[in-house]
């Protein structure tokens, strides 16, 4: 089902991320998924800078945040063995590295959202939590973290 | 008990917000509830703007804390039919906009956690993260977001 | 186990920190502990101030990044009694206040889930989302919060 929508969706998943430090890219524990925080990083794993309202735009802030989104359902494969074993995705947590004046975090954002409720439908409507940051590992323009629920 | 405190404490909950963007205001799921950042709005729905240290002092910033938390009780209420469902308050992750010198985070999510407390008494009581960001959607000057426990 | 762990590694915890608010230090619910985020303090309970990347380096920020692993474990054992009811570390929210320009969040990072490993083992690994803030309550250099799987 999901993994079939993701074809039709022709999107391509980069390889399970392996973690930039002393943690690991998800823990499944009574139910649940956890997704470490996911930076935007391009097809060769480099990590997508720049600082939206000042050397980012709108589009490219967007795109970084459907890399992020791409790569915590890497993560969800990887550790699920299968995107069909989400049973609901249920929150996301968005930090855009953003200039002070900047405003549109909802619509970086977005783009990240709406790429997981094409992917699963009403089974990836979430609560999300959209802040902008000082900074981001790497000079990163945006980091997701999600938490999923998992069918049994 | 829930809503009658909240009547007796004569606090009026704004209308259930609508989502700004591509997610949902509340998930329920296995016994949580899970609401979405709620920025300070005020009661036509105008975000409250400023920067702690800045441009808003702060008992400006306060308010702001309080007006995030009631609506972060309108989503509950919206998505639990009512207050008294809501078992325990567990988490609030509060984010001011401050400039990089303030350091009242503390004083600024009391008023928050102290509307919470409030509201639920002892099982008002929970865990918190108060962070300074570099901005929040749409200029807000303070955004919360609650996990809390649900009745069966 | 865990306890004699600590006690191997010739780790001192301070004692369980008051909260420096309206909230309580965790919140155990339905097999989880939640903790509230903890600063950097240093043994005398005072905030170990900076700004990764400006007044402060890698070595302070990382120094500031254990402290707060320690009190993220004073708050697992007072509130469970022993280290030795931590079943799993689940998650790590890190947040470095640190410059603009800073990228080693990650490495800051790190410091506080070393700690956790090393005391934990392989029930220690955890997801991490770390970020750069504007600024922390009290001038802090570094916050972290933590969620674990308690044994029944």
């Amino acid at each position: 089902m999901y993994e079939q929508k993701l074809a039709e969706l022709k999107l391509q998943l980069p390889a399970p991320p392996a973690p930039n430090g002393a943690y690991t890219p998800a823990v499944i524990h009574n139910g649940l998924i956890y997704i470490a925080g996911q930076l935007s990083r391009d097809a060769g794993n480099i990590v997508v800078q720049g600082r939206a309202g000042e050397t980012a735009d709108l589009a490219a802030a967007q795109a970084a945040a459907e890399l992020c989104a791409l790569r915590a359902l890497s993560c969800l494969r990887g550790a699920l063995g299968s995107l069909d074993r989400v049973e609901r995705i249920l929150k996301v947590n968005g930090y855009v590295h953003a200039a002070p004046a900047f405003q549109a975090h909802a619509a970086v954002l977005d783009a990240a959202s709406n790429l997981l409720i094409a992917v699963f439908g009403e089974q990836g409507r979430h609560v999300r939590t959209s802040v902008g940051v000082a900074s981001l590992p790497g000079g990163g323009l945006v980091e997701i973290d999600v938490v999923a629920a998992v069918r049994a």
